[in-house]
C-alpha cells in the first residue's frame, strides 16, 4: 500500500473528508516533491474517496507535475488561494479536515475556514510522525550517505583548525560548509557549529569570528542534507594540549555516549536510554551540567519525533533513527558533546557517523 | 514610547489580556533577544498592567537575562511547558490572548487552550506587521550594511564565475558564502542562487554542480543576515557574449526594473508600482513570463509584509523597506531577473544595493 494510500485508508476510517498537508517535508516525503513555499500556501489534498490533488503558488506547478501523477492546481500571487481551492471541491462537502497541527499556522486554518462553512480540523500529526518514524531501508541508505558527508566534515574542519594559528570559529566554519558545497551539498541541516574553550559551555552557542584558544577543546556540532535526509553529529577534539580537567569531563560524557548508545535496542524505552547516559554523569558529579535531552528523532528533518528523554517516553522498535549526544556544560569553563545518530537494529544499533570517539589532539 | 508599552497599550484598548509572541524575529525586534526554539516554545507574553514576562527552554535563560529587564521563566525539557506558564499566572484570570496568527501552530495553539479554560485568541499580526513595516533611521542603517554584504558578494561572485572554465553554479555559491563567512557573515538570508543560462528561467531553480555556460547569461540571486537585518538583491550576467535575444530579454527587464524603482515614492500603492513593471514588459511583448510578484517586503525577515503587487494593495510611505524584482522567464531559454530593495524617502526612494545593472559582460 502507497504512503497516499494508507492516509486515503486512515481518513476513510476517521471519517475526515480530507487533508491539507502544509509542512513541506510531509508533502516531499509522500509525493518526492520539494519545495519551499515560505509564505505562500502548499496544501496537498488527500481523500477518503477519490484521487489526491497538490495546491501549490503557480511558479511550482511545472516543477510539481514531474513528481506526482494527480492534479496540480497553481495559484498566481494575484488570486485568493482559499477561494481557488474551494472552487477545485465544488459540490463535495467538506466538513473535517486533517491537517498537521505541528505545522499548520492560525492564519492558514482561518483561511480554509473562511470558505468552509462550519469546518472542524483534526489533527493528523500523530499519524504522519508514526510513518515517518520507522525508516525504510532505503530511507536508512539515504541517512548512512548524510551521516558520511558528516565523516567529512569533521575531518576537514579538524584538520583546518589545526593547520595554522590565529584561526577563528567562523573560519573553519566556513571552510567545512566550503568543501561541502563543493561536493554538491546544498545545504547543511543546521547551522554548523565550531565553538572555542568556555564557549562551548553554551548548547546552543553560536560561532564568532574568535580566535580558536590553544589548549583547550573545541567542539563541532554539524550535518548535511543529502537527498533529503539528514545528518547530524558532535565530537570535541583537543586543540593542543587540554587540562587534566577538560580531559576528565571528555570521558565521563563519552562514556555516557557509550553506555546509552550501547543500551538501545528494540523494546527499551527513549526515558530508560535517557536515564542510562544521565545516570554515568550524575554519578560522575555533574548531572547539574548536562541540562538536555539525551536526543531526537532525525530523518527528513534533523530534529523530528520521538524525543529521547523530552516529556513523553516511548519504545524503542527496529527502523527508529535518533541522537544520542550527551553534553556536560560547565559556564565559562568547558563545554563537551558526543553525539551519534544511530538506526536501530533487530539486536541493537547502528551508527550514521563513525568518526572516532577517542579525545584527538590536535 | 518603547515598543513593548505600544503593545501592551494596544492590548488594553483592545481589552485583551496578554500576548504570547512567538515568532522569533518578533521577539528580537522587541526585546533584542534572538534565538530560535525550534520545536521547542519561546513566548513573549505581554500585559496591559504589568510588567512582561518571557518564557524560553532552560538552556536559554541565561542569555535571554542579558537583553530584558524583565522575568525569565525557563523550562526543562522533561516539564509540561503550558502547566508552567499557567502556575506563573495564578490568579490572573485570561481569556483572550493575542497571538501571530503568521506563525502560531495549532499544537501550541491548543497547549494554551488546554490550560487556559474558555480561552480565545486574537490575531496581533496585523499590529505587529504594521510596527515592523515603517523602518527607523537606526533600522535602515543595519540594512544599507546588509546591502553592502550583498554588492559584495556580487563582486566576489561576478569575478570568480569568470575566473576559470569548467566551474559550475554550486562552486560560485561556496565561493561566495565561504567569503562572506570569512568577513563573519554568520548567514545569508536565504540559500544563494547561481544559475546558468536556461536554468534561470526557473525563478525558484536550485544551484546544482552544473558547469556554467559560455556565452549565456548567469542570475545571481543573494543576501545575507547582518545584526539581524537582511538583504536581498539579483543581478544577470554575462559570461561570453551572449546572443542578441538574451540581450534584449536583459534590456526589457532593466527598464522595468528601473521604472519601478524610480516611480516608487509615498503616496503611491503597491498595485501601481506592480503595474509599472508589468507594463513595461507586457508592452514589449513578454507580460506572460513575469510570473510573480514584483516585490516583498523586507526588513528582520527576507520577506515580509508587504507585498508589492500580491492580492493586497497598500500605500506606499517613507520609512517601508522592499524589493523591485521583476524578471522575465522563457522556459529552457532564458532568465533574467534584477532586483533592488530600497527605503522609500520622503520624495522617492533609495538602493540598499549599488551594483551596476548594465549589463555586465565577464
Amino acid at each position: 500500500m502507497t504512503k497516499l494510500t494508507q492516509i486515503a485508508t486512515y481518513l476513510g476510517k476517521e471519517n475526515w473528508d480530507m487533508t491539507f498537508i502544509t509542512n513541506p517535508t510531509t508533502v516531499q516525503y509522500l509525493t518526492g516533491f520539494a519545495m519551499d513555499p515560505h509564505e505562500r500556501i502548499l496544501g496537498l489534498m488527500i481523500f477518503p474517496d477519490q484521487e489526491p490533488l497538490l495546491f501549490t503558488p503557480e511558479l511550482e506547478v511545472e516543477k510539481a507535475k514531474t513528481h506526482v501523477n494527480f492534479d496540480v492546481i497553481g495559484y498566481a500571487d494575484s488570486e485568493n488561494p482559499w477561494a481557488k481551492i474551494k472552487a477545485h471541491l465544488a459540490g463535495r462537502q467538506i466538513k473535517t479536515i486533517a491537517v498537521e497541527y505541528d505545522h499548520l499556522i492560525l492564519s492558514k486554518s482561518d483561511g480554509l475556514k473562511s470558505v468552509f462553512d462550519g469546518l472542524s480540523f483534526a489533527n493528523l500529526t500523530p499519524f504522519i510522525n508514526r510513518m515517518r518514524l520507522i525508516k525504510s531501508d532505503d530511507e536508512i541508505k539515504k541517512m548512512i550517505v548524510a551521516g558520511e558527508y558528516a565523516d567529512r566534515c569533521f575531518d576537514i574542519g579538524f584538520r583546518f583548525a589545526a593547520s595554522e594559528p590565529d584561526l577563528t570559529e567562523m573560519d573553519v566554519v566556513a571552510k567545512i560548509e566550503f568543501e561541502m558545497k563543493r561536493q554538491g551539498i546544498s545545504e547543511m541541516s543546521f547551522e554548523t557549529m565550531v565553538l572555542t574553550g568556555g564557549r562551548a559551555a553554551n548548547p546552543h552557542g553560536v560561532p564568532e569570528a574568535i580566535a580558536i584558544q590553544q589548549n583547550k577543546l573545541l567542539l563541532f556540532d554539524l550535518g548535511v542534507m543529502a537527498n533529503g535526509y539528514a545528518s547530524d553529529a558532535s565530537r570535541t577534539i583537543a586543540i593542543g594540549q587540554p587540562s587534566d580537567f577538560d580531559r576528565k569531563i571528555y570521558e565521563i560524557t563519552r562514556e555516557a555516549q557509550q553506555a546509552a548508545f550501547d543500551f538501545v535496542k528494540p523494546g527499551v524505552t527513549a526515558f530508560e536510554v535517557d536515564k542510562v547516559a544521565r545516570d554515568v554523569i550524575t554519578k560522575a558529579g555533574y548531572g547539574e551540567y548536562f541540562t538536555h535531552r539525551t536526543g531526537h528523532g532525525i530523518g527528513m528533518d534533523v530534529h523530528e519525533f520521538p524525543s529521547i528523554g523530552g516529556s513523553e517516553d516511548i519504545t524503542i522498535e527496529k527502523g527508529m533513527c535518533f541522537s544520542i549526544e550527551p553534553g556536560i556544560y560547565i559556564p565559562n569553563q568547558v563545554g563537551v558533546r558526543i553525539e551519534d545518530c544511530l538506526y536501530v537494529t533487530e539486536t541493537g544499533a547502528e551508527s550514521f557517523t563513525q568518526t572516532s570517539k577517542d579525545l584527538l589532539i590536535f
